[in-house]
């Protein structure tokens, strides 16, 4: 969970402060969470936190920025790898899902710049940048569209509006962001037990035949 | 959308507060939205509000309590019919879908609730009736859970946890509350229509094969 400023030069080199921010935004939600709660949280002093960002706003959009290029980093070379529809989609979808609920505390701040975008209680210059955020999630929702229209003319899935599909496949693969809790001693294999439970739901709902997501 | 206060004996009569207070919620957050709001797009006074609540707390919590109570309303007298478990989990879980688009906004604040009550930013006395409201949407939960254990038993439906199945199956039912904006011009078919396909994606998750939700 921790990560230290001297990691690997594709790493942000305040990462730590990423990793804590996120989970006090987690734990009490955007407007209850101070920069001082941060700063605490991570040892640190209030000074190292403006260090790098200006605002809690800032922090938050970068917790929001990092979160879904942690999920463009594991899904992206899948999605253009020369594999086939089906393999894309079983593994981009499994592979979204595990990702859910390891950087889950990054993903709950995607999902509540989601909500803070939609309600609206922003200045005009946070507005700007939740709308380039955003932006950058809906690309990523496109990458799965692509491969879901693909299994849809291939015949492998079977939906009617690729548009409610998409909502309901991510509805499913993000689900334990709302329930998931990390325990004492759960190990990668009860994460990767958890997902599969998710993205068999979710292959299933796509209309896809069991034989070709029994393994999944 | 609107109600008179002179409702049939069942609806609460200042029903129009609740409509305001929902949509007020819905569009701008709890924490966002003052009684001022909800008195000035009922056109009200705030002495009106206040005659019937204490606090936004207070009117907030009924707006919960009662959207919980419409489920209830619609989904009870289908899982308490002498009809086969097939015939209740299709007829159940497409009505709570259409329970979800058409009361949205009361829909909205009960999801709200619950994320307040996880974040924690209550007072012990607000907290003590999140519990209980909270109480309220665990036993819907759980008539649902009957119903889908009962379909596991039978053979109708194949999943592993049924804690996981119910949260999945939910968060289809639920995922129009996150994406659907009535237009103008829309009917009742086009929710149903709406409605279909998502209930059809959580039934196809849960593992029911396709000859026995064709028609849903």
């Amino acid at each position: 969970m921790s990560a230290s400023a001297t990691a690997s030069p594709i790493r942000p080199v305040h990462e730590d402060i990423l990793n804590a921010a996120a989970h006090c935004f987690m734990e009490r939600g955007y407007s209850a969470t101070s920069i001082d709660d941060v700063a605490r949280s991570l040892g640190a002093t209030k000074g190292r936190i403006y260090h790098h960002y200006r605002s809690k706003a800032d922090l938050f959009f970068d917790v929001f920025r990092h979160g879904m290029q942690m999920n463009f980093d594991v899904v992206t070379p899948i999605a253009e790898s020369p594999r086939s529809t089906l393999e894309k989609l079983r593994d981009m979808t499994k592979t979204h899902c595990v990702a859910m609920i390891r950087t889950q505390h990054f993903q709950r701040c995607v999902w509540e710049g989601v909500e803070l975008l939609q309600r609206g209680a922003t200045t005009p210059e946070q507005r700007e940048v939740l709308i380039e955020l955003q932006a950058m999630r809906d690309n990523y929702a496109e990458i799965f569209r692509t491969v879901l229209e693909a299994a849809k003319r291939e015949g492998i899935a079977e939906f009617e509006s690729s548009s409610i599909a998409l909502q309901l496949m991510f509805m499913c693969l993000n689900s334990p962001l709302f329930w998931y809790r990390e325990r004492e001693g759960q190990d990668a294999s009860t994460i990767e037990h958890i997902a599969s439970q998710c993205t068999v739901f979710a292959l299933r709902g796509l209309g896809m035949k069991e034989e070709l997501i029994a393994d999944v």
